[in-house]
């Protein structure tokens, strides 16, 4: 915090709380919020309905639970001191950052991430064996899908099954479960609907769950039937396009050179156009978070970050197709968490 | 907008969004965003991957889909003048009001429910119809529970299945189920967790799903076994102090006024001090939302308010207890949208 210039951090919503005390605040109206000073004393302040909630071993933080009839960003700002900058966490609402600016005089902002989005890049090994958990869980879950019935199902039903399996296959929690079938693969973030799945369709099933936080996240594709030629052809394409990815990851790669390595070989077939999102997301704590294989992106990949590589090839009003794994780079090479059949699986 | 002095209103995650154009954005890093300017056209800037995902009806607003590697608060600045006074929606990640900030010299944020909630705050016939059938749904739920086993089961199995029943019965989605047992039902927004529910337990069973976004929530308590006396004395207590919150509340009365009738009946019977949370709050697409029924909120209830009226009493470390309806204000009178069963339920 010293070389960074912050003199305080602040922490609401989102993982980076969990990450440093281990207790995850609720979204909501109420104020949870933990005030990291420079130096002293870590002060985790709660609704008092939720402080039975803060379970964890607080010797690292003191619980200040507050009434319903008090004024808890109060109780923040007397801690923040007037022209004090401020480290705010990214995803707390703006509601209370405005709050904060209203109460404290010359207070200067700036997302918590610029610190510890640096730190949370590198996971260590404890923090990689509750990915690979969450990998294998969710492997278990997409090496079962090849066995299911999908014609006949509607897209919601596919969805809320997953749900369930990817609780049953270990994971604490599922987090997101996307089905999307015929033309809808063509969203990248389809929500799962009432269209009913049929033969000829073309099936992205993109899902995860998290095992003490952390998380999985991986893609398969499915035909419903034997897939039409051009889908077959362009899958071909994706294919290999996610696999030069897994090759051209490694330490000491750029961040967008992985992206520019999975976009070469989708341009060069001719589909670039229809490849409308980056390469890839770091995971851990959230499901998305640095580092972003992305155009722009020139951080260099080292041991312990984890992310995703999931090219896909996105046709409007026709099909859509993805494969994704979530990878973490090692002193051995790259690692990757999800290793079930990455072709185009015919179901029924 | 013109009357509260708003020159943009900037709405992106939370209920601000799919209130005013059907449409909500996913939580994500990738910013979605609506620029409502007080003259001229609304545009929604939306990440390229989700653009197909907005089906609703856009003659009322223009998508803006930004590419991975455009900026998009850019574009969203470039629609704000330097100095201008701007509207923020509340659950909006701090990441993009400190980005805004950077961008846009001389910007004044506001939270936009200064605006909105006073929008928000009367339900139209439509929104209290969703409202109506998600309550009606979830009666269906919490009447079922009566002849469900609670022994032997864990929280987490329970809140699974009532999670389950909540789709079932006609929600479009759960939003949340807590399931509290024995000692951890004096926590009042405890996460179902691993114990096994056994004889002599008081559980504290907190659900709700949504209905085209509109939300409904409930909370009924349960004994498994006879109760010990204690326990069915502070119930017959919160009977009374929740029936008399129902008979206080009319169109007229002051919020904190129904806060104060449920609380003199608690206080009177010498268990104020574990009632440690506020009467209610309001309930719309927002799970919580205006009118919060809370010492100092002075606002007064009128026809088309919704809100929830839901004593609880805590002995900590012992047991816990909650009555909760969504009650509605109309012409003739409150309308409660749960009417199962309010007493202590004796379970097996």
């Amino acid at each position: 915090m010293a070389d960074a210039d912050v003199d305080v951090v602040l922490l609401s919503v989102g993982a980076d709380l969990p990450w440093l005390i281990g207790y995850e605040a609720m979204p909501s109206e109420r104020l949870t919020m933990a005030v990291v000073p420079q130096s002293g004393d870590i002060h985790l302040v709660v609704p008092e309905l939720e402080a039975p909630r803060v379970t964890v071993a607080d010797d690292l933080f003191e619980v200040v639970a507050w009434h319903e009839t008090e004024d808890p960003l109060g109780l923040v700002a007397d801690s923040v001191g007037g022209g004090a900058t401020v480290a705010l966490g990214d995803q707390t609402w703006a509601r209370f950052a405005i709050g904060l600016q209203d109460r404290v005089a010359g207070i200067r902002l700036q997302t918590a991430s610029r610190m510890l989005g640096e730190l949370r890049l590198r996971k260590d090994s404890v923090e990689i064996d509750m990915l690979r958990t969450a990998g294998a869980a969710a492997d278990t879950v997409s090496a079962a899908l090849a066995g299911e019935r999908f014609s006949g199902r509607t897209e919601r039903q596919l969805a809320a099954s997953i749900a369930e399996a990817t609780v049953a296959a270990g994971h604490d929690k599922a987090a997101f479960t996307i089905v999307a079938s015929g033309p809808n693969a063509a969203s990248p973030h389809h929500e799962p609907g009432d269209r009913a799945m049929q033969r000829g369709d073309v099936v992205v099933v993109d899902f995860g769950g998290s095992v003490r936080g952390y998380h999985s996240d991986t893609t398969r594709t499915f035909a419903v039937g034997d897939p039409p030629d051009d889908v077959a052809e362009a899958f071909e394409v994706l294919v290999e396009a996610q696999r030069v990815g897994r090759k051209t990851a490694e330490a000491g790669v750029a961040a967008e050179e992985v992206d520019a390595a999975t976009r070469t070989v989708i341009d060069d077939a001719g589909y670039g156009k229809y490849f409308i999102h980056r390469t890839g997301h770091g995971i851990g704590l959230d499901v998305h978070e640095d580092p972003y294989l992305v155009v722009g992106n020139d951080t260099a990949l080292e041991e312990g970050m984890a992310f995703s590589i999931e090219p896909g090839i996105y046709k409007p009003g026709r099909w859509g197709m993805r494969i994704e794994d979530i990878v973490v780079v090692t002193s051995e090479g790259l690692e990757a968490l999800n290793n079930t059949d990455r072709s185009l699986v015919v179901v029924g």
